[in-house]
C-alpha cells in the first residue's frame, strides 16, 4: 500500500486534479471546466467529485490529504476564503471544513500564487532553495514568498500581495484595490492592453489600429515580436515597471532566487533587458551579489504541484503562518 | 553564579556596552566615545576593553556570550563585516573571530537594525509580537524584519535594506547607492534638511533663511513647531515618502506590527498624519485590517537589548539566517 495526495488548482477557468507519489511523480490527473456562473454549491461538488475519481482509481493506496490552491486571500489557521475576486461565490467561506466533511480526509487551503511558489521550490526552478520570491505575470500579478522553506503568509494570510507595490506614485494607472500605480496596472496582461490601447490611441501602432477585436496581450507580442517599435516600446515599459518592483524586493528581501511565471513569461525576451537594467539601477544588492532574476518552469503546473506539496509532507506543520 | 550577556551597541558616535540578565534587566552599563580616527586596531580594543570592564565588575557570575550591533552588512555565517559605510576600517573584517579572541568567549554579531528590531520584540514596543518591521528613521533609513521571532537575513545577511526602496521612481533624489527616489533620499533627517534647503531657496521659509550654521533637520522641525508653513509641508512631504514605503512593505509582508524609530520620530506629530493618509491609500491591507504603525519605545537602547538578546537566548541559533 503506497501513500498520495491529491492537489487541486482551483483556477478561474478549469479546475485541475492530480494524485502524486511522496517523491512528485504525478500518478494520475483530470480536469474539468470551473463552472463559477452554476455557484458554490456546484463548484464545491465539482471538486469532491473530482478527487474522488481520483480516489477510486487508487484503491488500496493511502490517501494521506488534499491540498486545494484557491485564488484568493485565506485565513490559513481558519481554513476561510476571506476574498476570491475570480470566484465571487467563495467569500467568508469555511471552504476547508466544507471539503473534509465532503472527502472524509485532511484538507490543506493555501493561495494560488503561494502554491504555485510552493511548487516551483518542489519541482521547478526553485529546487534546492529555500527562499524565493515568485510573481505570477497574468491578467493580474500574484505573489508567493517562501522564506526558509515555507509560505510566508502574514498573520492574515494576506501576504504577498506584491501586485499592488507601488511603482508609479506620480502619474501611474489606477488600480481595482484603490491606488494607482501598482505593480499589477503597469506590468500585467492588463497592463500591455492598457499600454497598447494608449500607442493605437496615439496613432503610433497602426498595425493593431482598427482592429475588430479587443486588442490582447497576444496581439502586442505578436506585432512586437515582428519588430513593431511601438509594441516593443509597450514591453520595455512593461519591464521597467517590473524591474523596479522587483528591485523594491530584493532590496527587502536579499533572497538568492525571484522567479517570473504566468500568461506574460513568453514575452520574456522582449521585456527581460529592460526589467535588469532597472532592477540593476535601483538594487546595490542585485549589482553586488549573485542575485537570480529567472523564469518558473512548471507553467500551469505550478498551482498543482504546490497544493500538493503539503498535503505530502507533514501537512499542516508546513501551511501554518 | 546567574548567568548574563553583554550587548554592545557600536555606533559611529558612541560605543555602548552593557550586562543583561536572562529577564532583561540592564545589571550595568557603560558608554565611551567611538573613535573611527584612530582606526580598527583601536577600535577593537575599545570594544574589548569596555567588555572586560563589565565582566571584572561581574566576577562570579557567568557569562555566556557578547552580542554586538554593528553599522553595516554582515556575512552573519562568517563573522565577517562586508560593508560599513559609517565605520569605514571595517570593511571585510573578520569581527567575530577578532574579539573571541580577545575575549574567550562566544561573539554574535547583528547588523545595528536588526538589533534594534529584536531588542523593540524583546523589551519594547514589539513584545508578544513574532513578525514585525523596524524603520530606523534617522541620517539615513534602516530597517530590520523579525518574521516568526528571528532576524530575516537574507542569504548573505544583506536583507532589510528598506532605505532604498524607491518611492519617487521619476523625480527623486539622487542616493548614495546609485540610484534615485530611495525612501532614505525622501524621508531620513538628511531628506528633510534637503526639503528645507530647496524651501529656503525658493524664498518660501524665512524663518531658516540666512542662518551662518548649516540647517539641520532639528531646526526645521522647531520651525515647524512653531506653525511655519513651509517647514510644515516639509514634513508632510517626507511622512507621504514614509507611508508609501510602509504600504509596500504591509502589502508584502502583512505584519501585524511596523514600529518607526529614530533620530526623527520625536516629530510623528508632523509627519505621521500624512504617513497615514498616504499609506492607507495604498494598501487595502492597511485599510481592511487591525495592522498597526506605532513608535518604538526603547529610543537608543533598542541596540543594545537586541544585541544582548540572540546572546542571552540560544545564542547562534536566532543568529541564523
Amino acid at each position: 500500500m503506497s501513500e498520495y495526495a491529491v492537489g487541486v488548482d482551483l483556477g478561474g477557468t478549469n479546475l485541475r486534479v492530480a494524485a502524486f507519489a511522496a517523491e512528485g511523480r504525478i500518478l494520475d490527473r483530470l480536469s474539468a471546466p470551473t463552472r463559477i456562473e452554476a455557484g458554490r454549491e456546484a463548484l464545491m461538488q465539482a471538486i469532491s467529485g473530482g478527487v474522488h475519481r481520483i480516489i477510486e482509481r487508487r484503491s488500496g493506496d493511502r490517501l494521506l490529504a488534499v491540498g486545494i490552491g484557491v485564488p484568493g486571500f485565506i485565513l490559513i489557521e481558519k481554513g476561510i476564503v476571506t476574498k476570491s475576486p475570480n470566484l465571487p461565490g467563495l467569500e467568508n467561506f469555511a471552504m476547508r471544513e466544507d471539503l473534509e466533511r465532503r472527502l472524509g480526509c485532511p484538507v490543506i487551503l493555501e493561495n494560488d500564487a503561494n502554491a504555485a511558489a510552493l511548487g516551483e521550490k518542489w519541482r521547478g526552478a526553485g529546487r534546492g532553495v529555500d527562499d524565493l520570491v515568485l510573481l505570477t505575470l497574468g491578467t493580474g500579478i500574484g505573489g508567493g514568498i517562501l522564506s526558509r522553506g515555507r509560505v510566508l503568509h502574514g498573520y492574515l494570510g494576506m501576504a504577498g500581495e506584491l501586485g499592488h507595490i507601488t511603482v508609479e506614485p506620480r502619474d501611474g494607472a489606477p488600480c481595482g484595490c484603490g491606488s494607482q500605480g501598482c505593480l499589477e496596472a503597469h506590468a500585467s496582461a492588463t497592463a500591455i492592453v492598457r499600454l497598447a490601447e494608449q500607442e493605437i490611441r496615439a496613432g503610433r501602432l497602426p498595425a493593431l489600429a482598427g482592429q475588430s477585436a479587443p486588442i490582447t496581450s497576444e496581439m502586442v507580442y505578436q506585432a512586437a515580436a515582428g519588430g513593431d517599435a511601438a509594441a516593443r516600446s509597450v514591453f520595455e515599459r512593461m519591464g521597467r515597471a517590473l524591474g523596479l518592483g522587483l528591485a523594491i524586493l530584493i532590496n527587502t528581501f536579499n533572497f538568492p532566487l525571484y522567479l517570473l511565471s504566468g500568461g506574460v513569461l513568453p514575452a520574456w525576451d522582449l521585456f527581460a533587458p529592460a526589467m535588469f537594467e532597472e532592477a540593476r539601477r535601483r538594487s546595490l544588492t542585485l549589482r553586488q551579489t549573485d542575485t537570480r532574476i529567472a523564469k518558473a518552469e512548471l507553467g500551469e503546473d505550478a498551482g498543482l504541484f504546490g497544493a500538493a506539496y503539503p498535503a505530502l509532507t507533514g501537512a499542516k506543520e508546513l501551511s501554518r503562518p
